[in-house]
């Protein structure tokens, strides 16, 4: 599905200048984000991961712009509900790898359609491909995603994969982060080497697991450790909390009582994610 | 330096869809071309390149459109000589990593003209940034290239950078591949965890090394080991063999005749190295 309207730099328009170091090099970053009443429910923290990424990957970002861009665009559909997505590079450059001097970034803004319902819970394939380790671009929500091309090439369609690093360790979905609650405490993948950090995952850490009274810890976590678990959920800021049933011949989970109750306290807090 | 003539799947015109999933994701590739009195010297290597790499990255690539495209941009340039850039996408594509069932690639090619001559030796920093290791990717010149941007930033205009690994294997240049001779025997690291395989690097270790009399071994190559070498050279496509006088502050090559014996028969064998 090639998205519906498109602003380029506030113009309506769906081309970029190929000599964009997006293209190039990836040298980007991009959010997907929920519409939902001609809102983004969790705009702020989309907001602070664009500039963050930016700062880290030294591109002159000017957020205000960003939000102008996706306000211009918003006021512009017939629609109020439905995803849109932010890519935001270092802008047209020259051949080589050094950035030039005046960056002026580009700013692409896409509205989609709300995809259909998923079905809950789901099951899960484990990844064969690996994702690359580098702590200088871990976290980052980058425009350089091979990692998950490569990994979503083995998944047939609608079939949701867990990726492991090049170490062995749990990171995340193909498109989804993951917590895990494992002799009763919620744990998710730490980000520091590999792994995208999702929106969705921070205000799960920061917010709503600890409104439901518990903490969440962040650590490095293995296959066993996974497959130990009590329940296992992936979220993103698409669909909410998705329960994960079953890692395709590896381990199944009956029930998903904690998830469920999170999923609830989600839904009160922000109805899109009643999926 | 903007491209000063583009070609977009075979049309005139520097514009490429923003839903490209060359920018999307990086889903592509690039070859970086000399072209000389009309003719690119190492172009059966570069298209060879670019085919086992579309293969590799799962894009349906027609190597003769490729040639047909690059041909067609050279007709119509004023200059012959200059530099060719062909950059290949998956094309237009979902808002998913997975690839579209239908895919029709984006050739994109770009005429520069010639850089300024560089002088001879070279002196190289070693940047603190470390390559990503992932062997699925590894030797592949696609379109993830941050690592390249991120180590280019910590470089002053016109200064050379060396690479090494998260697992601090010495890998490559920024934008060359190094050879040392190490014992009296030419050696060039190992590609299979990190690093881009250069059409050069091919050229010297399969055809002009051997035609010295000469073989070249590829192996993990550590710092102490680059340090301790008698004489280093960086290579690439588009200025042939550089010999390195100095790693900042970490070692100094006083003479390079090895490599200026090298130099000399592949100029001799291909006259646009004689920079």
């Amino acid at each position: 599905m090639e998205p519906a309207h498109v602003l380029v730099n506030s113009v309506y328009g769906a081309s970029i200048n190929s000599a964009d170091r997006g293209l190039l090099y990836g040298h980007g970053l991009f959010e997907t984000m929920r519409l939902f009443d001609g809102q983004i429910p969790l705009w702020p923290l989309h907001l602070e991961r664009l500039i963050e990424g930016a700062s880290r990957l030294h591109i002159p970002l000017d957020g205000g712009r960003v939000q102008a861009d996706c306000q211009q665009l918003i006021r512009h559909m017939p629609e109020d509900t439905g995803i849109l997505k932010v890519i935001v590079t270092a802008g047209a450059g020259s051949r080589g790898y050094a950035s030039p001097v005046n960056q002026k970034p580009t700013v692409v803004v896409q509205f989609f359609p709300v995809p259909a319902s998923t079905e809950f819970p789901v099951a899960v394939q484990l990844c064969r491909y690996r994702l690359s380790n580098n702590p200088a671009l871990a976290g980052i929500k980058h425009l350089n995603r091979l990692d998950q091309v490569m990994a979503a090439s083995e998944l047939n369609v609608g079939e949701y994969g867990l990726l492991l690093d090049v170490n062995d360790h749990v990171i995340e979905g193909v498109s989804h982060n993951l917590f895990a609650l494992i002799d009763g405490q919620w744990q998710t993948p730490l980000l520091d080497q590999a792994g995208v950090a999702g929106v969705m995952r921070r205000y799960l850490m920061e917010t709503l697991i600890p409104l439901c009274g518990v903490d969440v810890k962040e650590r490095a976590m293995t296959l066993p450790e996974l497959l130990a678990a009590e329940e296992v959920f992936f979220c993103n800021s698409l669909v909410g909390i998705m329960p994960i049933a079953e890692l395709a011949g590896l381990g199944i989970w009956k029930k998903w009582p904690y998830v469920e109750h999170l999923r609830k306290r989600l839904v009160e807090l922000h109805p899109c994610y009643d999926v």
